[in-house]
């Protein structure tokens, strides 16, 4: 049905409608009185919602530009790193780091596992001579729905003294990272995800002991030259034209988010992640990460033997204007993806649920009792 | 008054009601039929509004970033460039090469000035081993009101092989710019100037010529790597989230220009950059850059002994609404700047000239009739 379409996809992710409202407001300069004041006001909510006195920037970019902005503002060229990779943006962390010539070692993981806390730390330990200068890894790994262990890989890259980098695209403003508390050096995320806003705004946390890196830093930059970013940023302004008005919305969103709280915005994450991993138990499918390293943002499912994912996507489109979000390379077909992350409300996960479920019988699954997965999903609602 | 904000300034510039309703529609999600096609209908009128057949990719950046991936992705470290400089902008791409490890040779000017193509063929002529490999310059200098002659420059860039790379963020969409025709090989632009929508968005127009380039061309990028965002446009897609509401606004205001039609576009900004000249002419004021090259973006403008520029401003926000733009640099308080760009009416024109009269007025300046502005604005748009 024409306008009825839902994103259950890790991203963009759902926008509220003041946040859709502030979004066609006129632009208004950005060199202007009224902008500094939206400047300081959404600089000082990040900071709240990273949990940290740390600068937060504000970048135009995608995810993806965050993240390397977050990397190559604190090495220099043949610089040795440690890249986590269990998934496509662990990956991809890989090749951004090779593409500027840094010497990447890595600690793997098979796609839909997490890793191994035990293998930093003994990487880390290994490395006596301090060569290793960061340590790189993906937060929540939106491809295959894991939550890697920051808190405990962090204990070992501080143990070690390097620096310690995250992607939290998909973990930021949906699970609990306590910037300052855990001592995390570099925080990347972006606009599309739990700030509930469309794509377009890439956000930095940089520590006090990034900031010291940066100084000696070689590696070429310039728009994503953060330095320039925190230089503006203490006059409430940026160093090139921001998209003004996701930073109209940005500012609708963020006062949301500070209403709501950030121990009921986790919350709400875990619930949306339980209700949706019990109802697709109950419905007979397989979880493809474990409940122990279950992203709060993103749940993998694979589908029963002789169902291809890409078809329940389909039918769930066409029949019910729902987005689910399908495998990425190798996975494309095996697996299919419920996004639950940003404004998502238990309502959307029972609707994505008995969705899911009106489109397996319509397959002609004969794997469960129909009705289980809105049961399963209504207990587990109930209990919390 | 609250909510009459009009924006005269060289961006962000007006955005009309269509764009700005599209931007507060419901995000989609980027890796869907949907979005390919618009995707593909937005590339195709980009080529349209660029006047070439060269691929027109679409990054989310500001223009500076836009400009730094036109750069760094057809060269390689410690190779010549020889840039342009007489303003602010052409003085920051000289930043962006040197910050990548580039050897920059430049042609400069005096802010206000144009840059003299005998100088770049003098340059060129000299460079019999060919070791400069790109020449960069600004065509209209944002910062002083200054258009450059591209064409003429890119002559002898012509004859002499190397590429020619040009920041086309204020004129693109305001002033003939022919690339097929001219062999222009790189042409950088944002999308809150000529294209008529908030910023967010940075195009990148490039040549097969540059194409060859970038297969050698080794500075270290990924985020800003073109030929990922060439291979993902022969999908209709991206290589990262692109801010999806923006291509709903870029989709509205293409097809406002393609109606329009480009002759008419070009036409109404030259009668709006001679409007605004002869204008400032009768009012006593002075033009900080000469008929000959004047941007069709923007207009400087020098304020009468014992003015200041930005009293002038102060005056014409407050009582008016209307923002015009400073001086940058070391000419803040010595001009300010009327924007003409994008999505501005001749009655836009009439009222930002009636204002800046009043305003005049009001700061008890007698260098003028009382009216002569209007009068000859008028006087120009009767006879165009």
């Amino acid at each position: 049905m024409d306008d009825k379409l839902m994103l259950m996809i890790p991203g963009p992710t759902p926008v509220p409608e003041g946040a859709l409202l502030a979004l066609s407001k006129h632009p208004i300069g950005h060199r202007s009185g009224d902008f500094f004041k939206i400047m300081a006001e959404v600089t000082e909510n990040l900071k709240w919602l990273h949990q940290t006195k740390n600068d937060v920037l504000i970048l135009t970019v995608s995810g993806t530009g965050a993240m390397e902005a977050g990397i190559i503002n604190f090495l220099s060229r043949g610089e040795k790193v440690l890249c986590g990779s269990n998934g496509k943006f662990g990956e991809r962390w890989v090749e951004v780091a090779t593409a500027y010539g840094l010497e990447v070692d890595t600690v793997t993981a098979e796609w839909g596992q997490p890793l191994d806390p035990e293998q930093f730390r003994a990487k880390l330990e290994a490395d006596t001579n301090k060569e290793i200068k960061a340590v790189i890894i993906t937060h929540s790994e939106t491809s295959t729905g894991v939550i890697n262990d920051l808190e405990a890989i962090n204990r070992h890259v501080k143990a070690h003294g390097a620096l310690m980098i995250a992607d939290a695209v998909t973990s930021l403003g949906a699970f609990n990272l306590p910037i300052d508390e855990w001592g995390i050096d570099v925080v990347a995320s972006g606009s599309q995800k739990g700030y509930m806003i469309p794509p377009g705004l890439g956000f930095v946390a940089v520590s006090d002991k990034a900031w010291e890196a940066y100084k000696t830093a070689n590696l070429p930059r310039y728009y994503l030259d953060l330095g320039l970013y925190s230089k503006s940023a203490k006059k409430n302004t940026n160093p090139f034209t921001p998209p003004v008005n996701l930073f109209f919305a940005l500012q609708v969103t963020l006062q949301m988010m500070k209403k709501e709280g950030l121990e009921n915005i986790f919350a709400r994450h875990q619930r949306l992640t339980k209700v949706t991993r019990e109802a697709v138990k109950a419905m007979g499918l397989s979880l493809f990460a474990a409940d122990e390293c279950a992203s709060p943002a993103i749940t993998a499912v694979v589908p029963p033997d002789g169902l291809d994912a890409e078809d329940i996507r389909a039918i769930v489109k066409k029949k019910f204007d729902i987005v689910l979000a399908g495998g990425q390379d190798h996975l494309k077909g095996k697996i299919f993806r419920i996004g639950h992350l940003g404004f998502v409300s238990d309502r959307d996960i029972l609707t994505a649920i008995a969705s899911l479920e009106a489109a397996l019988q319509e397959l002609g699954y004969q794997g469960f009792t129909s009705g289980a997965g809105v049961a399963a999903a209504a207990r587990v609602l109930a209990e919390s």
